[in-house]
């Protein structure tokens, strides 16, 4: 069983219109719904390949039961959502047909209470002992004290889990410190934590903050992974062109897999990147191409790094 | 008590954003929320001044469940809505703050089935002999007979129950042909039934089609009625300016609250114009300043028109 957290669950609402015209009514044909935040992207990901895995963070309202009614219809997937009063927030994604392009509108989120904030930590300290690995992912609602990482990251090596990180700005600056097993930046986080712009020197320097080992996005360059065990890079065979919608949330995704089948790295890197890849090449968003993904596994180049940095 | 008819009931949600800027990512600081629908808006200003209302209609998924738990806060108002299988629409309004100007997204509603419509009529027909007046407001859901609101008045009138309509296209061509007591369009719907912009000849053209009385809504120049008993104008004291979101739905309830009260047609119609204005002045989209409402109402000037068209 894997573990993912995500405190700021949401409710993806993506509407397409021939052309979005800024202070014109709109009427949209197809309203698409589906759970959201990078820790459920996560867990959908793993289910869809057999794994089995639990979901926790914060629930509430209307939209947060519409979250709830869609995860339990995955097979495999565990909702352990913990309820708050406040509603789980929209995303308004809207799709310009003619562009291509996606306007995005982001609700805050529920204004998380001290007494919630406790009420999920003890549900987070029960159901981190009987998991294999545990992923910690997106953004805070508002409320939630911006050390939430740290601490949830100490209470899984307590227990002896390992713990994947994939966050931003201070909640990662924070995160970090805690000495989490995986660091998954992309190159703006990763930029924006050590202050460089050169990939290699600032994985370095995140494991100097914290991280055990740190796993840089790169996007179509593939991945930059820094580890007490060496150092890799892995890039797909192709670059591909797609919607990069969720291609981060399957490269972790990826990681936890072959991390809970105890793979060493080059396969945890190259299933990671195969997944990404199948997820930019689907049609719909987030979701991935499953016979790309397993004809592309064995055709990631995933090379050493011998060279000082 | 007055029955308002609202098929293709609304969740509103209204978004401020700093400025739109297609193809970007916006973070919104405020949500707001509001059951919306013409007939719903009808029922809160009526309820507001102090009538009691039923308001019927569709109302599914949780959406539908958020627009129930608003409505049923609001004192005098009783929720008589039909539940179908398909959630409830969302219209999304994106305030620009900058320019003051709004974007706007609307859902197309549930799809109701034949099963899903005949169980509204029946509701229909039972709440209908119990009331003193009926509204029918705004547009049909996918899967309801563009013939609906005929149905409905005819319904109405056998039970001896004025019954006012306010809809557009074919859904008030039709709609007319049922001769409902009273029609209460805009200048665009006028003229899309008529063919005519002169208000005058196309509110006669109306009458002629079915309708009993016209009250047509000429935005800031107040309203024009042709009426059995003779033809009005009625103008606000002086021009207003402000958000004319829920205008119209003002002039509804000002014109079911008198014709409950069993007023002459004047004290409808200056009671019309002066809820009407008073909405544009409130500061929140589709509330009305009470103490403007009830400081225009001796004021609006009312002229009977007696000169042939």
């Amino acid at each position: 069983m894997i573990l993912t957290v995500t405190l700021n669950t949401a409710l993806d609402i993506t509407y397409r219109v021939r052309s979005l015209r800024p202070h014109t009514s709109h009427r949209v044909g197809e309203v698409t719904e589906r759970p959201g935040g990078k820790g459920l992207n996560v867990a959908r990901v793993l289910a869809a390949l057999g794994h089995e895995v639990t979901v926790t963070g914060f629930t509430g309202g209307d939209t947060g039961r519409t979250v709830q009614d869609r995860l339990t219809a995955v097979p495999g997937l565990v909702d352990a959502l913990v309820p708050v009063s406040g509603p789980t927030r929209r995303t308004i994604a809207i799709m310009d047909e003619r562009s291509g392009d996606t306007t995005q509108i982001n609700e805050p989120g529920p204004t998380v209470t001290p007494a919630e904030w406790s009420a999920f930590q003890e549900a987070y300290e029960d159901l981190v002992p009987s998991v294999s690995a545990v992923a910690l992912c997106g953004s805070l609602p508002p409320g939630v004290p911006v050390g939430a990482y740290a601490g949830l990251i100490r209470t899984a090596k307590a227990a002896g889990v390992p713990v994947l990180l994939d966050t931003s700005g201070e909640a990662l600056r924070r995160g970090v410190a805690a000495r989490p097993d995986i660091l998954k930046p992309n190159t703006d986080e990763l930029a924006e934590l050590t202050g460089s712009h050169e990939p290699l020197r600032a994985t370095q320097d995140a494991r100097r903050r914290g991280a055990l080992a740190v796993v840089a996005s790169l996007g179509k360059e593939g991945l930059l992974a820094t580890t007490p065990e060496g150092r890799w890079r892995a890039t797909p065979p192709t670059a591909v062109h797609g919607n990069p919608t969720g291609a981060g949330d399957s490269v972790v995704a990826g990681l936890l897999s072959a991390l809970a089948e105890q793979l060493p790295w080059p396969d945890r890197l190259s299933r990671a990147v195969a997944l990404s890849a199948a997820t930019v090449l689907s049609p719909a968003a987030g979701e991935f191409d499953r016979d790309t993904y397993e004809e592309w596994v064995p055709r990631v180049a995933v090379t050493r790094e011998v060279s000082a940095a």
